[in-house]
């Protein structure tokens, strides 16, 4: 079992990686101790393991939560379902909600038990790539709203993240090439190396090589746990960790919720990233084709959908990352480091958007 | 103008308390700064102040959200018609919640600030005695479920509380005793004497001199801070501000939400935990009389209604300050100085509401 260490100044998230760990009555019984729980999963997921983590529960008693699968389930009401059972289930503050999902699951469980009487205990088991290495960590929650995604949320850290890498294996493929999408920006963003490694490892990745994925998460964690350490809350540099995302969130919620994967509309979004980098002067022309060449082997798409340039620039206003009226966007400056900035040419964002959106309407 | 500052670590939150503050175009602009700012409101409240307060903004521009008045509005509902004129008004998340009005408004407001766009600004503008000695103050945001008060929210400190005891001058008498219902709390968690000056000085509260409310509110606030500043999400010795909030949302859940005043229940509450912690030998039954006669002086209920013992006990089965399966409760050791317990005599708090609440269902 791989061990990371979130710190967050007296607080600490432990993040566990390895096999068969739902299953560990020791590891569980450390982590939730004599809480009233409550599983929180999904219909596609639930049938595939809750039964392994009931072992790991050795017949402890907990109330189920179970949604519909699918981001357009990502809702306030969603959210409500959740605290109107834990309510029903007579829960008190020193209860526990076990989130066993991807990351539409931990996102929703997670503001539930960020708001259930102010605040209580999570803890995720992630089951998805994706949140395996991004969402479980870090304590972002959040559900969406029509006019954006997760404009509704809260930070609330997790007592722990425990990711069991045998849920990797009832993965689709589509799922799996998501999760890399993050893999990926993790390396962009902090690791060059790492990022050389990936492309070495892609192949294997993708064959689902047990020791490459433990390597890919181990590594995707200990950069976000890193980043998410000397910036809790995304005042400053935690920012970063957004490469792609202002870009996917618009093809998101222009597309509809749900249509395409989180991990592929920001694959498409860390494209025009770098592009927009490359065009701004900030990254070589090489290192945009490394970036979509890696993306493209992971099995993502590479360009946005035809949403048009003016819709785009609409569904980009209303991103979390505008301030004082000024669009924020995460740039690369090489492969391995990033910045979030609001310097760049806004013709050079609408030139790509024209070049790569369409300048009409869908 | 009063200063008190609740430190928080790094953080902290100025409150200020004078007359005519709502105008003050100085102080405002020093607590918005160049923000995009909604104000919210209730229908009630708007009329009477949101004219002091657009003269204190300088005819700076804003977006208004006004609720219907009332503890029964206070609501998830309420607080998503705030997030989807967030969302409408395209806020980003560099914007401002002002919020003008008593506890609910501040509640309802403050936590669709703490989760829209995961947290941004909140301003607080109480207008209520209530709001200005306790709600507003230390972070406590929520809206009730039909299961119970406060059942979903989070800990969102304000940016500042801003309080214009003007304000005051069109406060109908039944708020003006609620409020006191928390000034006498204050008192009897932390400060003997404070207690013994109310007693005095209860005539001239009721006739509402100018002196004597500041001297309440301030102390008050005084009190609440240094309690919150040494446990701001309420582990341990931040409870005893909780004295008679068990027993009073039970009486506001068992009567239905917005029938008495907050205020009202608690006064109704402080009575049911002075008299438990004399029948647990705790507490002086001298103390107990006095306790009573100040609240009754107030112009505040003491006797709870009668809702039937068994229907009190499972009100208070929900309550956020069970732990552990035994219902923790807040008693008095003296006039000045309480514990959170969960040390008492079930049959002394069973015989207690058999007295007090009828054994039958209303």
């Amino acid at each position: 079992m791989q061990r990371i260490d979130l710190k967050l100044g007296a607080r600490h998230c432990p993040i566990l990686i390895g096999r068969g760990l739902l299953a560990s009555q020791a590891l569980l019984a450390e982590h939730t101790g004599v809480r009233q729980l409550m599983v929180v999963s999904n219909e596609t997921v639930a049938p595939l393991w809750l039964p392994r983590l009931r072992e790991g529960l050795a017949g402890r008693s907990f109330v189920q939560c179970l949604l519909p699968d699918g981001e357009q389930h990502k809702t306030l009401a969603s959210a409500t379902r959740i605290i109107d059972a834990l309510v029903e289930a007579r829960m008190n503050r020193d209860c526990m909600v076990i989130a066993l999902g991807g990351g539409v699951i931990g996102d929703i469980a997670g503001f539930a038990a960020a708001t259930y009487q102010r605040g209580v205990a999570c803890l995720q088991l992630p089951t998805t790539l994706l949140a395996q290495v991004d969402s479980a960590v870090g304590g972002k929650t959040g559900v969406n709203h029509p006019g954006g995604k997760n404009l509704i949320g809260a930070f609330h850290q997790p007592a722990a993240v425990i990711t069991d890498t045998d849920t990797l294996g009832t993965l689709p493929d589509r799922e799996l090439h998501a999760g890399l999408a993050e893999v990926i920006k993790a390396a962009l963003v902090a690791d060059g190396a790492f990022f050389a490694w990936l492309e070495q490892q892609i192949d294997a990745l993708l064959a689902r090589k047990p020791e490459a994925l433990v390597g890919a998460i181990r590594r995707a964690c200990e950069i976000k746990a890193g980043i998410v350490a000397r910036d809790e809350r995304e005042q400053g540099p935690r920012a970063i960790l957004n490469l792609g995302h202002s870009f996917g969130h618009a093809i998101e919620t222009g597309l509809g919720h749900g249509k395409w994967l989180h991990g592929e509309a920001v694959a498409a979004g860390i494209v025009l990233a770098a592009e927009l980098s490359a065009r701004s002067g900030r990254l070589a022309a090489a290192e945009v084709g490394r970036v979509r060449s890696l993306l493209a082997r992971a099995g993502l798409p590479v360009d946005p959908p035809r949403l048009g340039r003016d819709r785009m620039l609409a569904l980009l206003g209303m991103d979390k990352k505008v301030e004082g009226g000024r669009l924020r966007l995460v740039l690369l400056d090489s492969i391995g480091s990033a910045t979030c900035t609001a310097d760049f040419p806004r013709d050079a964002l609408e030139k790509l958007l024209d070049d790569s959106a369409g300048t009409g309407a869908t």
